[in-house]
């Protein structure tokens, strides 16, 4: 196995027979999918317990390890991929999103800097800008004026990115320089993603400097509740500079109100972060862009394709309405990264536009999604997750057990039994020890409610269905 | 190409052939790497200019975007996995790392806790036990005591991490809630690599208050200068708080002497990091781990297998002695991430390890890689770069025109025509433009030194024979 010793050929030969056979082991994985329990049934440590303590002296042949898969990873996993998976926001792979992340493997080369791969580089920005045409995204986040953009991990990293940048800018970039100093304060809502509490903790902004702003019964910002916080804060002598709007909240798909969120920034100076992880991709299909209304008032914009758009993790798509502001905050040039094409000025170098420096070639998977679904196979995607929430959402309101908890405008669904706590957690237990499918809970007006994140890539009415028949029979049971 | 239309095992079927044909190109481009010029002949916007500027309407057949790979991408690419690119250093794969993240890919698992699939977070905090043993680390550094290690994407991102630690340990987990409050100030050589820097301005300290400590003539921190540097902030009413030290810098494989600054650290109470980005690997031969000679008094450590262990990126191991630090540094628990397992402390939870939410199930490749190779795979792959390394560095010796600017102790040589800063500039841009090889330049004690990086996974004696043959042509025509 030692690749090296017959040089890159032979190593090809052997690469070709030993990826033929992972292709025929991920294959079957698919196919089989359904035969899993959704979430696994080992306890912490079982799956360490069947690995060798020590590592191998010597080289294992790799059906030894394709055999372990079976027998040792197989066991723990929760089956994400599955149609029966209705947990947390689907993460969707699609085939041809898992063979343009094995390309990039293959090719393995790193888009830190323009010249390190200019391919990488330029597919970027180019399919980053194919994603504002398909999503009709405001044309200030296009590369050919002042914006941009780029791939992140995750949602997180573009909200930590998003808070620096706002920093920055309110600052006159010297928090960079010299330090953060006290007074800076930031907003969301109550109903926001933890990871804007986490940014301000890491960018030094103290997570207690971050006003978790009220919201109204549909679970959007409330902006007469911004304006006030925004003033009472200056009044107190305080800065206030940026405000992270959510556009389909984890727990409810609420969505705040961006134009007049984004009038209030405008008009006070502050930095705009919109956060469309799961909901942006909706935006797909004409009759759902009324969730990025206002959107072009925006300073920068998130969302994941590795959410619900049949890309796998990690695929975030990142704008910024003003690059020239992302690049100054985050750029240092040492004399190794130095090169004719970054001094020129005509290239993007993407390790300026984030907290990594190597970064693998992701923008493949996104071009290959695209191309192979067209812009029809992404709607029809979204479309069909839509309208299966929304005949669930008609089954809960129709069945007297049970009562829709939040609106349900996409693939969401948040409801509960009619009852305690205690028994909408017995029934999330005993819906999930069954193995048959997956949903979490969250907490809406203190009170524990179910989700059902629908989105899969493989998920189709007849899923859908069954779990609603598992729903009402565990609910049976349990009354 | 819509794979929900027809279920998922239709979608498997199709996804088989197109996965064999993915393979197939894969393969290919291995064995045909060295056909490429190493470095693309492209000017900026030329690969753009080839893509359509609008996105798909409908599905394009798989075989149309590999054939995209052919005559779109190929162009562009600067071909890291060449075994005649020596330019920064390696970022070396190979086939089992490659169907590792393929495998990952097909199983599209999120391991951001343990409880969205505990084989993923099990078999990461297993196989970074391993490399623990593999490399000799600190005992420390292991997960059945207070320490563990977590799969990080970059070494930037390890650094911020460490720093962001130290600052919560510092201030007493005060700056997370209330932000930074100024004097903070942090320490590593003026030879450390620049993500430092950048993390300092990321963690609200300001890069001002980073100190770049000199070097001596081996381009190691000296201690004496760092002890003094935290005497003359202690005496200004500043805090110490933080020290990076490198094995292995990026300009020349400098070492910093770890165990000296460890002791100053102890003494003092700062928190030591050590970024073994590049040369950590060496450490698999028992011959080479000097390099980590001190490193128990490190609070954190991290070492790059996706640059020298033949592990595809984005895999770096980043290790902390006191994992309580780090997850009191990083984690919050909102009420969808609540689950059972969290709650009973019996598990970890890698989200609060590091900046992201969702991660990738990555342990995998490296476990492929372990297995493939096996201890011994290894450490013949590291010892065979050094050796390449230092025959180079003696063909340099040996040729009056030439001279050696750094010690070259593993696999990097850096070197230089006896000349001006122009004809070292020149010679590296004829090899780089004749294609056939690839090197870049760094600036040591002012002057343009260039680079010859080994440690692809695919480069043998008579790649190394070509350089310097090429080398000493290029030369003589320069001269």
């Amino acid at each position: 196995m030692a690749d090296h010793e017959a040089g890159a050929e032979t190593a090809a030969r052997r690469f070709r027979d030993d990826a033929h056979a992972a292709v025929e082991w991920v294959a079957r994985y698919l196919e089989e999918i359904e035969r899993y329990p959704v979430f696994p049934r080992v306890k912490p440590g079982e799956i360490r317990a069947m690995l060798p303590p020590e590592p191998p002296e010597t080289p294992e042949p790799f059906d030894a390890v394709l055999a372990d898969l079976d027998r040792v990873i197989l066991p723990g996993i929760t089956h994400w991929q599955s149609p029966m998976f209705f947990g947390y926001f689907p993460a969707n792979a699609s085939g041809p999103a898992i063979l343009g992340d094995l390309v990039s493997s293959g090719l393995g080369v790193l888009s830190m800097m323009w010249a390190t791969s200019p391919a990488a580089t330029e597919l970027e920005t180019h399919v980053l800008d194919w994603m504002v045409d398909l999503l009709a995204l405001p044309q200030g986040f296009r590369s050919a004026g002042k914006g941009g953009g780029v791939i992140q991990d995750t949602a997180s990293s573009a909200s930590l990115v998003a808070l620096l940048c706002a920093r920055e800018r309110q600052t006159g970039f010297a928090a960079n320089r010299v330090g953060v100093q006290g007074t800076l304060t930031a907003y969301t809502s109550s109903q926001a993603h933890y990871s804007i509490e986490k940014a301000a903790g890491i960018a030094g902004i103290g997570r207690e400097n971050l006003r978790l702003i009220d919201v109204d019964r549909s679970y959007a910002m409330r902006p007469d509740a911004l304006e006030q916080a925004i003033e009472t804060d200056l009044a107190a002598g305080r800065s206030p500079f940026f405000v992270s709007a959510t556009v389909g909240t984890t727990s409810s798909t609420g969505f705040d109100p961006v134009r007049a969120i984004g009038e209030i920034c405008r008009r006070r100076g502050l930095w705009l972060h919109v956060d469309g992880a799961y909901a942006g991709s909706a935006a797909v299909c004409p009759e759902f862009r009324w969730i990025h209304d206002g959107l072009e008032l925006a300073d920068s914009y998130c969302f994941n394709p590795h959410k619900w758009l049949l890309t796998n993790s990690d695929c975030d798509c990142f704008y910024v309405a003003d690059r020239a502001t992302l690049i100054h905050a985050l750029s240092i040039l040492p004399e190794y990264l130095r090169n004719q094409a970054t001094e020129s000025g005509a290239v993007f170098d993407y390790r300026d536009w984030g907290v990594p420096l190597g970064r693998r070639f992701r923008a493949l998977k996104l071009w290959f999604v695209v191309r192979a679904y067209g812009a029809e196979g992404l709607r029809q995607h979204i479309r069909r997750s839509v309208s299966l929430a929304q005949e669930f959402a008609g089954w809960v309101t129709a069945d007297d057990r049970f009562e829709l908890c939040a609106p349900a405008p996409l693939s969401l669904v948040c409801f509960r039994l009619k009852g305690s706590d205690a028994a909408n957690e017995r029934l999330r237990d005993t819906l999930n020890a069954q193995g048959e499918m997956y949903l979490i809970h969250t907490r809406l007006e203190g009170k524990i409610v179910l989700r059902l994140a629908i989105g899969g890539t493989y998920t189709e009415r007849r899923h859908v269905e069954r779990a609603w028949a598992l729903i009402r029979e565990a609910a049976r049971q349990a009354g």
